[in-house]
């Protein structure tokens, strides 16, 4: 069982109404060091697949399908972990 | 200016409805090797600090008090970059 993270967010040029709500309520509260903040979503996987290649081949197929909008979205895949696979060396 | 990514996850106990739906669906589409899926919020902040340990500090006082809800939440702070320091070495 390999385990996957995706972090899906808006692209860059996409108005991010939430994070710019929650900017400045952090303002409100004394923040004034923050200069940018965005929101966007983190799916944790656990997939059942023959090693990384294949894992991520798997989610890149899940994120074009439906985790991601590709019109307003970009995603980004990072394999966390190969619990099949030898904890040291290869 | 330091970037700092935070992923803010359920606990563990906590029923995901909106990863359960997700996962769900996932099947519905062929996706039958998906083991497990939960859904998180990252959020992505730039702030201005004096180094890392500083930006640290300064995030998880914002999760604290806004970011995180530390009944159902739990989060990890990850320090991305830091745009003052040299590139290379130390």
């Amino acid at each position: 069982m390999i385990t996957v993270r995706v972090l899906v967010r808006l692209k860059p040029g996409i108005l991010d109404v939430q994070g710019a709500a929650v900017k400045r309520a952090l303002g409100g509260l004394g923040f004034a060091d923050l200069e940018d903040l965005r929101i966007g979503k983190v799916v944790d996987l656990a997939i059942d697949a023959n090693g990384e290649e294949h894992a991520r081949a798997r989610v890149d197929e899940m994120c074009r399908k439906l985790l991601a909008n590709p019109i307003l979205e970009d995603y980004t895949i990072e394999v966390v972990g190969d619990l099949a696979a030898p904890r040291s060396g290869r």
